[in-house]
């Protein structure tokens, strides 16, 4: 099913859950040795995109063995063309592209600034030669000086079309209750620039258990460690105050939210019932609950591939105007049909929306796309 | 709010989700140098009683400390008189009682059978002295050979108030995906004993941060470390094939699943698309979706403290007939009030009730009280 047909109304679909590797970015994971990185292997026709640590307990064991680690580096990764041709496969009229994980979190401090430096621009690039149907979310090299991460939100104001930036969870090291991590926060918010925050590094590979390398695929990583990742950030965020912190802070949270929706009234009971938070005052009587916050300050994609969990994102923002449509691509590919063709993971998402909003509503419009142009004013003025 | 509120019609209130440690139980965890333990500090007036190692780095800092560790081991937690005076306070009319976590998982192999054998008999004696009013969910001695579990499982038939078994996520000490975990699956369904799933290990406690103990009190490890313990166990369940192994198995999830109603979507669409998995054939055409298992082998307490939460879980159950409320005393006591009132965490779950479903619908007396009576035969016979 295309994107579209979720509305029949003649607003456009945004897709703003759309990752790229441009290929300068390729070149730096092809010239390592250390995961993340692209290598080739005799087993494989194409070279292979490793992200993880927990797809490859290791390198060396992966070059013997049959079945080559990580997955395909395929043309959707790296090519604009390709990207262009999945839009209009699935109607999508704009895409709010954003580097995929795992960003710059890997570059050494020295190299950080001028590597962001050129990523940006070769993004900011990229959007202007499609004017109208690309925008960008901006990458941080979130492992310089101080000084250098503030020049690169300096910098990302001055690019046409970028529209926030996208952020992992772990911030300066430390993660994003980090007290150091502030200044760029308020930066952030004073530019105006959203963060979309994403998972990458999940849980600890312990709590899969014994037989989740050998027998389960990425499922658990995926499925699982990806949106506890982002709650749990989020809800440190919470607790340290950073929203109240920097009011004009935005963040659009991956994968509708982790499991915030589910479990924000469980985080506020167990706030209400703590006796160490209540007695230390670190809550204020003047605090917000974590419904206010996730219905004032924070925006969710809608990529969470059932009716049963958007139903829930929608509920916990308050209303369907906070939510936006992605697709993750060019993550979750079809297994076994044509790439070229419809996907199967954007049709699943698409028809959440439809079937939680129906069809022909003005909310489905908006989650489809006229939310995401006005929060983060996709028009080219 | 009195919990019975909720329907204003004359069925009956049944807690499925609460706790007691018997008083043999606090001896043991008396006598005990390591966590679980329970211990006298004098900067407390109650004994405290320390479960989770993430609770307190260290028991000799805490000796010294102002701040007592862990939290006081009120009447509460041990006395039955107490269960029946909270039960008349929030007008429940039965409650489903079962030992509080980390139930029998610390103990030695040798002694495990012999306590499990005595728990169970006293939890079934504090039953017999309030005849309809008290059922229990026992307990297995899961560190003993499997000729005691399994002996334990026959004690358990024998005793006329017990309606299942409470059981952790680490099994054998290998998760509940282990094969040698299996012959416990089988002669659980064979008896006809559903088992209540219940979290105690959390995550790592890296996830958390280096703020976290010091600043977030038990916020983390509580509202999130623990559904998504619980959602890590039942999915490695799901995909080891354990539902279809043992098709008579029924699971009774705390906390209306952890996040699984709200994951579920994403679970099975990154099982849809890893070719690990569907390749391998671990994944078989005849496979049942995640749906299709948490729609016929799994039921939710209703324990989220939420209407989004309640909602989710209700329509991932496919219908309100799979929820049970639950209360989990005597955890998450009111602050600062008298605890031998009304409790602020079980008015928010019977709200959540009411809320999502309708003060006087049969649908919320269902989920108050009908369901539990149905699904564990709550009766008298």
């Amino acid at each position: 099913m295309a994107a579209n047909e979720a509305s029949q109304q003649p607003t456009k679909v945004v897709d703003i859950h759309t990752h790229m590797y441009p290929p300068s970015y390729i070149d730096i994971l092809t010239s390592r040795s250390t995961i993340p990185l692209v290598r080739t292997f005799a087993s494989s026709p194409d070279p292979r995109l490793i992200l993880l640590q927990a797809e490859v307990p290791s390198l060396e064991g992966a070059e013997a063995s049959s079945k080559p680690p990580g997955r395909p580096l395929t043309k959707h990764y790296s090519s604009l063309t390709q990207k262009i041709h999945f839009m209009d496969t699935h109607n999508i009229d704009i895409s709010v592209i954003s580097l995929a994980n795992p960003w710059l979190d890997f570059l050494k401090p020295f190299e950080s600034g001028s590597i962001a430096e050129s990523v940006n621009t070769e993004f900011s690039s990229m959007c202007a030669s499609h004017p109208g149907r690309l925008f960008f979310f901006g990458t941080l090299p979130l492992t310089a000086p101080l000084a250098t991460i503030e020049a690169s939100v300096t910098h990302l104001k001055t690019l046409k079309y970028c529209r926030g930036v996208i952020l992992g969870t772990s911030g300066l090291g430390n993660g994003l209750d980090d007290p150091n991590l502030r200044p760029i926060f308020h930066a952030l918010a004073d530019a105006g620039l959203p963060i979309f925050l994403h998972p990458h590094y999940g849980l600890p590979n312990e709590v899969w258990g014994p037989r989740a390398s050998q027998e389960y695929g990425h499922v658990l990583p995926l499925a699982l460690g990806f949106p506890m990742e982002t709650t749990i950030a989020v809800a440190r965020m919470y607790l340290a105050g950073v929203f109240d912190a920097v009011p004009a802070l935005r963040m659009i949270l991956a994968h509708s939210g982790g499991t915030l929706p589910f479990l924000a009234g469980r985080i506020e009971s167990c706030v209400l019932h703590d006796g160490h938070l209540m007695r230390e005052a670190k809550v204020h009587a003047t605090r917000r609950t974590v419904w206010e916050v996730l219905r004032s300050q924070i925006y969710l994609d809608a990529v969470i591939y059932s009716e049963v969990g958007l139903k829930s994102a929608i509920e916990a923002s308050g209303g369907a105007d906070r939510l936006m449509f992605g697709t993750d691509h060019p993550f979750f590919p079809p297994l076994g049909t044509d790439e070229d063709g419809e996907w199967e993971s954007v049709g699943l998402n698409a028809e959440a929306v439809n079937k939680a909003l129906g069809k022909a509503s003005q909310e489905a419009a908006g989650v489809m796309g006229g939310n995401a142009i006005r929060v983060l004013k996709l028009y080219d003025e």
